[in-house]
């Protein structure tokens, strides 16, 4: 059986439970507190971070290498579109939203609301919170400007970047800092990505002291 | 004409710059002072980041998004193994030294040293610099382990990785922060990877003000 250690907020864990879902590939997944770098943990993973995904009997690390294997090695149904240039731009998004976005918005509002609670580091910072709320509005706007001239975010088919730009709004989602009356544009995407299958075990998360708020798992919100 | 747009000392850059070189690709440099966000620049790249290369009628940002293309468009020589559990480590590596080795050395030494100065962001704090000093240990550590048992980092041909590791290693070297005695495997491989003719531009960068130590360049350090 397949295995993915992960925490459910975490948007590089989310992104790979949507690529496992979508390609319908079981999975269990094992709450893994890797703040606490317990020895079993380490031995997986030496850079003490999650998701790690046991799978084909290897244990693998690094969300982006994680995902890229998967497709090639279960390419039904493709999260990868067929020319270089199409692949480019699916990467430069995920390395957009993993790195850029991240930084200036996940790690501000998410990192700072949950996960300082979490693993006992305190208070929020607002100063972060108060630049990641400014910066997810950029972000917001440069998604809907994608999604004015493409289908999805990086072309007329849905890939790996709609999946990972996904995770990261959906765990923001979660603690209700997205606006989605901002961009007609990517409310629309949201709601269709929201509605897969593969988004069902993601809507379906709780964490202790942190309930959702109702619209995070309506389809019509 | 290719034209890459650079600092000479980010190790975004010279990943690509290396890539580039092995596969004998020509390429006009020219450096961006990237965080002055001059109009044009952010035109070219709304990250507002570098590398930005201008190729095949594209304007590409994303450095891991460019060595992919690169690799897929110029498969020869090539830079990724054929098999996927192979590429895996490549890019689990890759992403080990792009994300933690970047997070907890690379800007903790280069960007305190050289980049805060360069753009007139003031003095080094003392307590990054002592951080990065003592984590860049562990890092060489690991590296010499994945050594002794492979020829090179993610298997026994050379890869992205290698490049990946070498450009951040190379450009803490030009400001004399790794010590090549720590261990014999780093510095072997070092050696091996410093002689191909890929390396030689690397080698030449002077940066004003910061004039590299007497081994940056030399093939026997």
């Amino acid at each position: 059986m397949n295995r993915l250690y992960h925490v459910p907020l975490s948007p590089f864990c989310r992104k790979v439970r949507l690529v496992l879902g979508e390609k319908r590939i079981e999975v269990e997944l094992v709450e893994e507190r890797y703040w606490e770098r317990a020895p079993d943990f380490l031995r997986r993973n030496p850079a003490a971070k999650v998701p790690v995904l046991r799978m084909d009997g290897r244990t693998m690390a690094e969300s982006h290498a994680i995902c890229e294997y998967i497709e090639e090695v279960h390419p039904d149904p493709r999260l990868m579109p067929a020319s270089a240039g199409e692949r480019y731009e699916v990467r430069r998004l995920t390395g957009w939203f993993d790195d850029k976005f991240h930084s200036e918005v996940t790690s501000k509002l998410l990192y700072e609301r949950v996960n300082k609670k979490v693993s006992g580091q305190g208070y929020p910072d607002s100063r972060n919170v108060k630049a990641g709320a400014q910066a997810i509005k950029y972000h917001l706007d440069y998604m809907g400007w994608l999604l004015d001239q493409r289908r999805w975010l990086a072309g007329d088919t849905m890939t790996l970047a709609d999946f990972t730009a996904a995770a990261h709004l959906s765990s923001l989602d979660y603690i209700s800092d997205v606006d989605w009356n901002r961009n007609a544009n990517v409310k629309d995407w949201y709601a269709k990505i929201k509605s897969r299958p593969a988004f069902r075990s993601i809507l379906a998360d709780q964490v202790p002291g942190f309930p959702p708020p109702a619209h995070y798992a309506n389809l019509d919100f």
